[in-house]
């Protein structure tokens, strides 16, 4: 509620047209609604201007269903569930209708409708397999609406993959850099663009990348400028926030 | 070089205008000046929007002096310098003209002639301690163009502070959250806004802390979408690209 | 032994009531039954107000069942057993009554008779998967007779579920915040309540949560007064405290 | 402001003694007072029931000094400081009445003139090298008006001291237990005292105690039921929390 | 391309040889081929002197496949894979000729007629759990034509195993080094030899070795010159160092 | 070979009892066997006063029999063999007279003939968690000929437990105190008796314990004396070592 | 007190020797004086065979010479004090006859009048700046009476130093190894000999050593039986512990 | 000593010419001197072909130049001493011809007669502030006779530099790729050359690189074939490694 609406509230109280009991309940009025085990989020598309996301990690398929329903009877036309294992996702495509992709595994419930219409971000890759990190990020930005650009398996060891699609780079909006083992993609194409790069640090490799952490502190420890990272193995974040940015 | 560029350059080559050793020149052409202990770029106005600056940190003042005017020469009309020693202050300010801030530590050589005309970066920090990375951070965006709004000392343990300034936010087209300790500040801002939110951890505090690896650790498990983190007391990197943004 | 009970002891010695060999031996006179693998401290109840708990974990379904057995043939009604497999449930419920809860694997073997006098602890979570650490913490206060009031999934990055039940959280004697991720939860609360906060860090998460390290170091950096913190996904400490403070 | 004042006021509006204007300005009137650097919470004695508390550590003698100045303005007798330095005391004190102790490098501006009426806090210590920390914690907590008795140097390695003070611990209602090194002392007590036992770690010792990390797991491991744990050397934290539950 | 193939192509396009698109199109052309989930390199035989390897771990057994028959098809005469899951091996073995190692887990795809001409690399390991890793080196040695002396469990608490074999030592010409635990084998080889010592941490031990951490420190701290280090448990990285090593 | 005995073999030498060649193979003459995949020292008996010991931990049960065999072919009566899986344990005794412990996982080969001579080694552990490690412990000491008394389940949180078995303690001639979570016992025990303390810290616990972190740099940072440490869960070592100091 | 002491005294009441009241006070009496911040054990010598030492570190030199003061008027002929700076040796030899060495920052207050009976405790070092901690080591030593060798700079990246000196290190009836950067030395050593090592990391050294994690490592992860550990630096735990085993 | 020469002198023993005593001296004769706090190593220069080096740091100036003095008059024409501060070059050179170098804090005492005539080493840095430990690397390799080619601050977040220096590169025998922060350096130069990579991470940055954690966790997760790590800001060890290969 903004100062207008509270000031527009509160002149109806004055002239008799809302009583105060009334206005009490709707300045307390709860933007979510409470389950129990969840306090849905249903003004989220008002106030963040982006529906509610399931993280799916952590939930029992059937509390991922319930939340899903509740949202969808809301009035959403979709909902994205992110870290969804094959066994929930068949578990909810029992009820509802779903997309599912086994690699990012990202779930889409209701309408998949989607007009990717702003564009372009780029979603970058060291290796082949940071490929799930990266769909989940390019996934999660083509269901907000953006277009996504792939560029896969262009790690710093061949730098020549990279320059080779300099140009790609150059009319991206916003890079997505995903990277495991010594994560270095991301400051040599921060160095290449004028535009903000997403880092995002994967788990990918062993020994002394520690679950990622070698990817993670070279990333935070970048020296281009316009670099932000985000959690390792992220793809959802990153995919959120740039299209976010492409947005602006 | 892009590649409208080298093809024009070729086609001198084939109608004899240029001979082919000097478009092998041109095409190795350094777009950067070597210094010895450093290579300054002069292109980077040009490939990147932003003018090239000087980390002073780690380097002499007699090495920052040398840059500095070295860029000054190269016709740039300003040059930002981060983590600047008072003592290298005032060594360049026998030569050049320096405004120089002893919160931020940083010093712009050169005119300072800067039109805020974009708006509207928010930094808020958690405490009062946070102030000089804040406005790091803060000079950092203002030195880029960039209208700013602080809000110092909003911390999560007094909420109603936050939420006080709520209009503040909810306006802010990026808004950089400052805090050390417990990093709570980015998660509370990044539900409260519809907007990119960069998250700086500060090494302010003590004990458990390890040097902000607290307020690190705590912004990048922020559960709130449209947080992406920079390194522990980095305001220039987050600065620097919300102003990359905010241009967009 | 208490000085009054050691004095009088001794008097009954110094008039020859009791025998100096009889003396030595009560003195020393265990206050544990030694069982072999378990020494079991049957005078609990006495020393420290609350009877004996089994930590399930790391022990077989046969330790457990003989520790309890143990117990109750000792004279005490009811105990209550933590970390609890479904298996070792099953193994008990053969020969013993016992109530056992699948989500915070706690097993009550004996009477469950309790009444809950003491009221009010709160016990709050981030989101729906810290529930299982919650309920550990919830049933654990519960057994030991207080009130419980759950406040599932309030996380900071949509404060206003905070807000909204800012009136139940300012009836509390204590409030118990369990959560992952960031962590943030129990500044949040320190900064609302004017009674005691026992911040439970769950492990909840992935990546840069570091297996609950991230919410560890949040919670014990908090800016706000008032917090303290147990164990990585120490429900049962969290609670066993909090009925301690509200009995006070 | 609470629900009740809300009615209240929306009726004074309904009712035409207070203009919606004002009315605005109420709801969101601020309960701080804002100094730039710093945000001030004037109404923390009637929200927490505690005046505000200024952490020295990372500001500027001239800042504490400001925020000092304004709450003893704004009506509170007194001010608690922490972590303030022997400079910064000698810089106050030319201009305001200040109590300052070098051991614990607290500081209390204004009036001191408090009844410790609430007993009994136990503030114990491992090493004589705890003691500044220990003191940090039992000068806090008196400041809140609760009597303390200090037990300096009763470390485990020496279990018998701690056993010839076993009476003071029974009587105690909460016990705040102060140790560096190991930090074993915590679970000794909390196996000896049926009260909250909030332990301090602190950062003495050396090598393998890496800065207090090796008291602080060892604090956050303890098999003993009702201790919590605070930040390493937050003396202030234990002394404030321990208040907190004496006044229950 | 060198600078004298690029004045080279340029001279042809200056006399009419080369049209300038086509020679944008060969400084542009890609040194690799684009199969969607990777970048193959083609040209790395020519640029590093050694054909492209596939680490097959975080690959399925199908991109597997698809990347060695076209490296085959693409004209090498074999392909090295590492960590490959015997399942892998078996699914390759159905369409390749393939040569698999369930101990070190490697396969080479297509020839294996591989004269390993150029002596000698030692490889010792401290341990038999060692051993893996060891001849993950020693066949990756072998696969670019080294011949390999193995020297296995002669590990530093019996110093005079080693001893024994200080003549094979001292003939090496390179010496990998392969240990778990404390990894002091470096050490003492490289205080034993005068050629390079390339140190394996291995993540052999349990405990406090944290997966190799310990046995990865003490050899970054190798109080012996000419020693250095590659990642825990990667066995070919030493390998295929040491080849390179031993062919100048 | 001493100097005593190397000047013995150089005077053959010089008075033609053995020829220069027979002397160069005497010195050089390995003191174990060879079997490729493992070094068998055959003279440790000799050298060091303990037969060899077989860690089970990292290798196959083809190598685990081999390597027993090898021994008990070589003269030794019998074999203690760690870190035995089950059904390593099951497979050598196809082929070996085999004694095994599935708790301590500790198997014997050939007779096992012991005289428990030299007293007194005291085991003595937190929990019956702990337990595992402990028997590895006890049951390594009892092979080398020392008899141990085992005290289970006295950790510190029940300090009454402890001091009820003073005496034991007291007549113990080497203590060895087993324990995970914080790690205590060992401080106390050193505190209690004038004998070493052998600190074995175990990885039981769950969240900050770390893997046996907590316990472990607690056991460090000790403020008793004549408290040494050995690697998480390394029962043999401690029982080995306690030996050889019972031996003195 | 002893059971027998206990006994006696108990009969002692029976007989109407002692009164009751007496025996209770006997029973409870302190066995440490208390001057305030610290609790003197002034019945260590009896209970475990070595008089108090007093740790200087983190104590003021007006606590230590206090502390000092005391025991020596308690009856004690010396006290051992450890980590004291130069300038409180200074001003505790204004007060009191002490012996101060710079090199390992260990004063001898009182008689120092020590014959050193017991042999042969061997302190080897792997370089030169290892010198001060094993000066710890061997001064405490001889403090309680043992023979002390040094064998110093004897680090494993040359390993003959070592195998010259091996008859000195055979003759040891335990081996003190202080070794920093790979911590390798006590492995080696523990191969060598069939007595007790007591292995002491030492901080020399930089990069990753982090402060002496590396050699603690590798020390706790030492492949050698017979090896412990202690803190890292500690330098007088483990002259302490070798002096108290040498004794057996 | 070789089997040969052992050979050799026990032929001397047999056919008279050499004593059996003056035998066993000579086996034993130590290849070192003894000099107390140091065992300088005088056959080095024999066994690994490079004379003895000193380690400045933790040795005092007196214990340096005793060293220097002890080398250089048992016959070495200079010796090469790291990590000595201004201070102790001072003291040195009052006694000692000695060519001091303040970047690198590298100082050559005796002869400085150094014929560069093995090339090419390429030293590469990424930024300004690594050129003192690239300085100690390429001074270290030249006092070994090796030909250095500087390359400083080339980092990747400006590609460009290093592509411009890539002929450079490609005709390196060996390079040394230093740099702090995210060090990417090395796997960048790693995909473009065909020989080893010698990688230095260094303690440049702040934050989050944990004093060149981040720096070495990148190189040791290279995903460039060639790259071996050396510790953090150990120019020394690759300078001297990179001689060795070089020398091949």
């Amino acid at each position: 509620m903004t100062k207008d609406e509270l000031k527009n509230l509160l002149e109806s109280v004055a002239n008799g047209e809302v009583s105060p009991d009334d206005a009490v309940l709707k300045i307390k009025l709860q933007p979510f609604d409470d389950i129990g085990f969840a306090k849905i989020d249903t003004h989220r598309g008002v106030r963040q201007g982006a529906s509610e996301v399931i993280y799916g990690a952590g939930k029992t398929k059937e509390q991922i269903l319930k939340i899903t329903k509740h949202i969808l009877e809301g009035g959403e036309s979709s909902v994205l569930i992110t870290r969804m294992s094959a066994d929930a996702a068949q578990y909810l495509a029992g009820s509802l209708p779903l997309r599912y992709d086994e690699v990012s595994r990202i779930g889409v419930a209701g309408d998949y409708n989607i007009v990717h219409e702003r564009g372009n971000i780029v979603v970058a890759t060291g290796g082949t397999s940071d490929i799930p990190v990266a769909e989940e990020a390019a996934q999660t930005a083509e269901f907000y609406g953006n277009k996504v650009t792939r560029l896969y398996d262009v790690g710093v060891s061949g730098i020549h993959r990279l320059a080779h699609n300099a140009e790609t780079l150059a009319k991206a909006r916003v890079v997505i850099a995903v990277a495991g083992m010594e994560g270095a993609l991301a400051s040599v194409i921060g160095g290449m663009v004028d535009c903000p790069v997403i880092a995002v640090p994967t788990s990918v490799g062993y020994g002394a990348n520690f679950e990622g952490l070698s990817a993670l502190l070279s990333m935070l420890n970048s020296c281009a400028s316009g670099v932000t990272v985000v959690n390792i193995d992220n793809g959802f974040g990153a995919g959120y926030t740039a299209g976010m940015i492409n947005k602006m």
